[in-house]
Order: C-alpha cells, then structure tokens, then sequence
C-alpha cells in the first residue's frame, strides 16, 4: 500500500492482496483524507484482521448513538493521553480538532481534560473512562449511577464503555508495535477559530 | 437468548433479532457448549456490535498463527488477571484448563503467572503482555527484541500484542458493564488431570 | 515431613525434629486433610517459628471472633488477590470454597470481590481489608468510622484488621521464598452446589 | 495587565504596581511575543515572587549550558506530559516547535518521548528526567552513571536535574492554580517544515 | 566554601567567587546557625543559580503570608516524606522541630502527617499539598473550594500551592544530585519539649 | 495497663488479666525500657494474640540469624518508611539508633534507604526488602538470585523475607488501629555519636 516508510517496528510480511471490501474502504480514506490511515495499513498484512478492526472502529465512532461523534473522540483521546499513545493522540487529537471545530479543545482532550470547561454531564463521562482506564477493577455500581445522574441512559452508558475500551485495545497495539501516525494528521484544523467556537475555559 | 437471569448491570433493551450468521453462531455455541457465552449475549441487542466482536475474537484466538490457541489463552487470563476482571477469568481460566488438560496451570495463570514453571519463551511472551496491560507508554524497543530472543517472530510479536490489547478492551468493557460469567465455566475440567500432565511447578 | 517435592524455592536445610505440639499438629493435618499445608512445611526446619505461626493463624482464624470464619477466609483471599499470591489464593480460595460450600464464591474472591453480591456489611469489611493492603498510609478515623456504621464493632475491627495485616505479610513470605500449594487444594470442594447456596450475583 | 480575562481559578486580588524591571520585563514580552505569558501574570500580584520566578526560569532556560535550549525544552515538556499540565504542555511544547522548527517534534515530547527517535545520547537524558519526575526516591548512582557514559559532563547532570525538577514545581503551581495558556500558543509553529528538518521516527 | 566532604554526589567544578550578597548570606547563615546549609553550597558554583534560590526560597518560606511559617514547614515537610527525600526531611525536619518546639511533631510530618493531631484546617491543607504532590493531573475545583471552606484565603490557597510545588522541585534536586545534609540538622530540637507543647495526638 | 493515654484508636475493651508469662513480659520491659511498647498493649486485651505476637517477634527480632540484629532493624525501618507507618518507624528508628550507636543511620533508614552509604550486601538486602513491600507479586527468582549473589544463604534470605513480611504486616495493624507510639522513643538515642561512629554516606 503506497509509500516506503514504515508504519510499525514489526516486519509481518507484505501486505495481502486486499478484499475488495477492503480495497474500497482504502480508496475511500485516499479520495477523503488524502492517505490510508497508519492504523489501517498495519494490519493489512491480513485481510481478517483488518476486516474485523473496520467494523468495529466504524461501529463505535460512527454508528448511531446517544453520544456525538464528537463526544466519541473526546473519549478516544483522553484514553489516549492516559496511556501516552503517539499514534492515537495524533490521528483522534485531529479528529477532535476537526469533529469541534476548535483546536483548543483538542490540545485540551491531549493534555488533561479536567483543564477544559466542559458540561457536567460531558465531565462525567470522560470521569468514567478514565477511571476505566486507570482501574478498571475498582468500577462498581456507583459509578455506572453516576452517568445515569449525569443524564446518560444505558445504552450510552454501553456506548461509553465501550468506546473506552476499544481505545485501550488500540493503544496498548500501538504501543507494543510502535505505530506511526501520517504525517498530515499533526497539520489538519491548525488554523484559529472563529471568536465563537472555544469550548475551553480559556476564553 | 434463554434464561431470565442479567447478564450485566446495563439495560440496554431487548435482544435484537438476530442475524442468520449470528443466530447461526449462538446455535452453534450452544450445540458445543450448552450454553451460549454471556459476553455474546451482552452485545446482542445490537447485530452490528455482535458481527464485529465475534469476527474479531474468533479472528484472534482461533486463527492461524504462530502462538497456540493455548498460548493465546494464557495470555487472555494473565491480562484479566492484572486487571482483575471476574468475567474474563472465569470464562478463559476454563479455557486454559481446557486446552491445556491441565487445571493447576489454569489456576496458576489466574493467580500469578510468575509463580508457573514456563519455558523462557512463555515467560517471556507473558512479561511482555503484562507490562502491555500495566504500562503501555513504557514499552520500547528493547521489550519487542527480548521477544525476538526469546524465539518469536515478528509477526507473532503482533499476536502476542493483539491478544492482550483485546483482553484489555474486553476485561474493561466486562468490569464497566458488570458482565457476570454462565456459571458452568466455573465447573469446566476441574478434574485432576493424569499424573503427566502437570505444567506447573509443582509436580 | 514426607514427599520428595520441595516445597519453596529455598533451601533452608533439613526439617527439625518437630516438637511434640508441632508433631501433634501435623498429624492431626494429616488426619483431617489427607496432607500436611506447604506453608507449615516450609516453616518445618525451626520449631520456635513454627509454633509462632501456627500461634497466630489459628487464633486470628479459629478464635471466637464476631467474624464468621468464612469471613476471616473472604478477608484473606481478598488481600491475597491483590497481592497476586499463588499460596494462599490456592489454599484460602479452597477454604472460602469449603466453608460457604460456594464454589463460585470462592472464584469471586480470588477475582475481584466488587464483582460478587455481599451484603454492605461484607462489601465495607472488603473494602476496608483492600485499602489497607494497597494503601495502608492514608488510612483515616474515617475508615474506621465506616466500618462502625456498617455495623461492626470496634472489636470486630481490630479482627478485620488483624486478618488482613496477616495475609499482607504471609502473601508476602509465600511470594519471596516461591512458596508452592499443595496440589490437593485446587480440587477441593470444586462441584456445583445445591441451587440455594449462591451468595454471588450470578443467581 | 491588559485583558479581561481570569489567568487562574484564584483570586489573589489585583495585579502589584509592577516594579521598573519587572515592567521592562513585561514590555519585551508583548515586543517579541505580542504577550505576556500568563505565569508571569499569575504571579503578578506579588513583585517578589514575579522577581525569583523569572531569574530561576531564565537562568534555567536560557543561561549558558552544555544543554541546548532546545534540549532544556523537550526536558520541560517530557515532565510535563508525564504530569499533564496543561498550562506547561501548551507554551513549551510551543517552545519545542519553535526551537526545532519541526512541529511533529512538539507533538512527540507532548505524547510520549519514547516515540522518537532521538539520539542515545537525548534519550538518556529524558529518561533520566522521566525517572527523576515519578519515582524521584528511586534514583540511585546508577542513573547518574547512565547519563556520563551516554557523554553527559556533572555540569550537564546538575542541568538536566534542575530543568526537571523546576518543571515539577511549575507543573504543580499550574495544576493547582488552574492556571490557562495564552490562546496564542495553540497557534504558533503549527506549518509544516521543509523536508530535510524532521527529527522524529516519522520521516 | 570550607570543609572537606562533597555535598552531593556531583562534581560541578569548584565554587564561584560569591558575589556580595551571595557572601553576605553565607556569613549571616554561619553566624546564626553555624554552618551554611548544603543547599545553597551545592548551588555555589554558580551565582546566579545561589542567588534565584535563596530570593525564592526566602520569600516562599519567610515572606508575609496567611500561612504560619511553622506551616510553611509542615508542607514542606510532608511533601518530602511523599518523596522520600533525605537531604529535604533532615533539614526541614528540623525546622518544623524548631519552630513548633515539639519533636514529636517533627517525627509526625516526617513519618505520615495523617497520623497527627491536627485542626481540620492543617489537615486540609497537608492534604491538598499531598495530593499536589502524589496526583497533580488531579486537582480540580473541588480540590480548592475544600480549602476555601476550610478557611483559607485564595492567597493562601496560592502559598500552599507554592510552597508544596517549590519543594516538589527541591526533593528532586536533591535526589537527582544526591545532596547530603549537614550533619548539625539531626541533633537539633531533640530534647523532650515541656509537657503543654504536644501538638501530636499522643498526648 | 498504667497510663490514661489511649494506645489506638479501637476500644477492644479493658485489657485481660495477663497470663503470668505476659505478665512476665511486661515487667521485663518496665525494666529494661521504663515502659511497655505500646504495640504490646494494642494487644492486651486478649492474652492469646499477645502470646502469638511476642513469640513471632522475638523470634524474628531477637533469634539466632545470619543477619545481625541492627540488620533485622534497618529492614524493620525500610518497610516502615515505604509504608508511612508513624508507630513502626519511631519505635524501630530508636531501635536502628540504639544498635548501631549511630544517630544518622537512624534517620537515614526512615528517611531513604538509597541515600545512605551501605555495603553491597546491604544494599542487596534492603533493596529486596523494598521490592517485596511494593511489588511482592514481581518477585522472582532472580531476586532470590540476586541476594545469593550478594553472599546471603537461602537461610538468610527467609530470615530477611519473614522480617520484611512481617513489618508489612505490622504496618498495617499499627495504621488500621491509629496506633500511638510511646513517646519515649522520640527522645532515646538522639546524642552525637563519637566522631568514628558514622555509617552514613555524610562523613
């Protein structure tokens, strides 16, 4: 798939011929983003693999749900910056740039989200898939009535849970693979804001 | 899907009807099992979800690599052991005793990995999936070379990575969800097993 | 003391002529259990140590407590499981096994005790048993107050205490001498009980 | 000090008559950056405090070092990231961009150092920075040995400490006070480089 | 700058020619304790880096504040217990023996301030500085409006910040350099104080 | 038992009527000290746990060893300093002071173990004491390797595992309890030492 570099510290062969499921999806992402994510291209030494990584990624963050779009990558990045993953904080840091419209909030997402000036129940969520992250034996009842406190029902409780979860997968794969983001993930939504749009604290 | 009992904390509303393939896939759980596995009847109020995991764990566990189907289950149980996760434990502790004839390894793997007498190639497949769970941002370089000494190839490397980021998604969307184990994996091969068999210390 | 296996990683010479109590004691193992408990073996090349732990664990144990027994055993399980300590999660996680004649109470333990369906007396002693093993410095009079409003008394405390402080220094003697179960205790008490008995939530 | 808006979450009642340098001071701030970073205004209330913060920043910074300036940068955002400061995070990460010129340096310092691909030499020196931010009472001699055989002078050790441990402080004072970015930052180095320039693995 | 013993484990080249005032404090350090402090001798091969660490240590722990200069110590105190410094808990120790006339009081901070019998306010405060220490990503609103109900000030709730972040620095100086205390701090303020002075809980 | 002073904070009820070995016990104590430690009275109120305590820390403590007594103290300290535990680390830290004569090792082992000028063997030894109190589950034969290495027999290294395991222990009821040190060992042993004395890395 295109390019020398290489995308992760592991030699797993050449990549396979791509299904042609799998071959749209990559002529998508080059007609859309102008590249194949990284993440997409280290598992295309198998097409089941990747097969499977899409329709999962696809489904959490871009399937019907109580939560946004947006809230999703909020969620992916402040697992991210927990677990200290290069290649996620790239690629999702932007998607949160770009899903907001607001850089700030992005930064904010990377480096500590209890700095940005989020909604209670915004709060709460991201409360809950930290402490997911950092203890996920210590999640009792308690915490689950707090999302639903917070306004949250069952089903973005599930939502919530899960889209943690997957980002402790992806991370901990990026990590133990040394996954390169592209490059132009560090240059997308760099550019100021209209006076309107923070949604940090700092306005 | 049978029975009255919960299988998490959440309720996410009633059991979609099930896609052939899937509904195929519980008859074929409960064909060879007894039972259908909670962690699929959780995800089942919604198709999509249901296809994916399922594509993505039988994708992992039961694929072609270099790792047995063992060695990925011991994996499975010493990341849910790190993470304390009582769903995970119960249902892939039954199956190291499973593939493995051998009820004391799988007890060993749920208590302490260390405590096993592995060969070095094991243990080291294990350390490096327990500094995987505990501490993502650290691994380096020199963890995935001590993989490479210790036998394994690069792309069983991306095996060893891709069983224990799973189970650390798996283990957290469990814990958040309070996903409780069918009861029958606590009764699984708790036979003592034929005096050769032993792969633990204590023989 | 009988078998040719060596019972710790350590070579601590040849066992003394236990005293006659010590003797005493080891038959009655004998008698009672078919085998006599590692932890007394690996004590067995000192008298004076010997009768000292026995001292201490039968009266923390066996006394007259307003603990259960069972309790006692849930206590040292639960810390063990923190500590990931294969001895005692072996021979105690029998003990919980044995003494609620719950197997899968004895799994819930050994797991993570948020995921089992205490009472909140129970669920607080756990509580309070866990703080003291992972964090014993930020202990508070606040800590102990919720013990007293859980329904304990000062008493009972100093007992929640004194069990749990012993299995933190016992897990601890296990691990650094690689202490061994043995094998008799991961097939006790291990068939499915009558449908009443469950204290999990699994019901 | 110009702007309506809050530095911290504290109160600490108006900003002092600023004493002639540290006037000065501000002034050539607002000349080169077209602001006044807001810790210096965080501290504005208090002449004597702006005073010893400036001259230990600038010594630290600045002043003549076998580390380059670019080098006492990346130390201060290593430490940051591992503290999640957001305030420190925002203006040195813009700090490495802009000494480095390369924009994807920035962002690996704020991710995850160990994502880049330094020299032996740097990595060194932000591993000791790293140890020295998480587990101070565990340096030993052996750390500081690390640093002169990867060709660090005492000198350059008593540098490497003092940037570390004063971005400790800073991080702390930040956190504490909730302190917020100059908006500015976000914003400055963020195009991409010319092609020769990347320092990362990523080229 | 006399005696023969190394104050840390660095050789940074031999002591700067102090500059006026750097001499001056020097002399007044001999005169009213009878030694200069290893502190300021290990930054004596520099004077600008002597000179910014005595203006804001001096203004940190002796200017006007809310703060008792007893308390200023007891932070100091307790973050360094967290980190375990020797050069920091000799020294400070001391202070805190000194300026409280109560050993025992001293030994408290030292060991684990929650042991202490402190008014709600000082506890306050040593737990927002502990937290300061051991978790700043943490601290949030509710971190200070504890304090401010407890009684503080938003200026206050600055110097607390200050000072336990300033020595979050000066503990790490410490240990990165191993610097090592002058001896005279151990014997100081030892003797048992009269029997109305016990601000311990042991009395 | 004399005193008005509460020794923790549980009412466990008046003290029995000591057996006349314990009574024994005490009254040895008044002899040789002035006082009764006040760990022994936390457990007055039950002549069989005060039995079973003495014996196991005497034995520890006082029995023949290949470790010497003033080492049995040190780690006593070592595990106490880890743990933040404010009764151990006065009582032991007077221990530490009153067998080696020499103030300052005192202070260095409550202080940190890393900072004092120790031998190899020691050093080996309190580091193996460390690792056990934070991370027993890690422990692995390499440790126990690690000590044989420094010249310990595998006899030692139990007497150096029992010690530390039972300071964890210890930590733990004397934290749980809120138990008060006598105040006499504040104060014993707090003279210079004649100039050769010093084991400290300070002379």
């Amino acid at each position: 798939m295109a390019g020398k570099e290489k995308v992760t510290a592991l030699n797993c062969g050449k990549d396979a011929e791509l299904s042609p499921p799998n071959a749209a999806y990559f002529a998508k992402c080059m007609e859309k983003l102008g590249f194949v994510p990284n993440v997409l291209r280290a598992y295309a030494f198998d097409n089941a693999k990747l097969t499977a990584f899409i329709a999962m990624a696809d489904d959490l963050m871009l399937a019907d749900s109580g939560l946004s779009k947006l809230e999703r990558e909020m969620i992916a990045v402040v697992v991210s910056s927990i677990n200290h993953c290069h290649y996620c904080l790239t690629a999702h840091g932007a998607a949160v740039r770009q899903r907001s419209s607001d850089p700030e909030l992005g930064e904010l997402m990377v480096h500590n989200y209890r700095a940005a000036d989020l909604s209670p129940k915004q709060k709460a969520m991201l409360d809950f898939a930290a402490k997911l992250t950092e203890a996920p034996a210590a999640i009792e009842e308690a915490d689950r009535e707090a999302l639903r406190k917070a306004g949250f029902t069952d089903r973005d409780i599930f939502d919530i849970a899960a889209v943690a979860a997957f980002y402790n997968m992806s991370n901990r794969l990026a990590s133990a693979t040394d996954m390169r983001p592209n490059r132009e993930y560090h240059y997308m939504v760099r550019e100021r804001a209209a006076p309107k749009a923070s949604k940090g604290k700092r306005g």
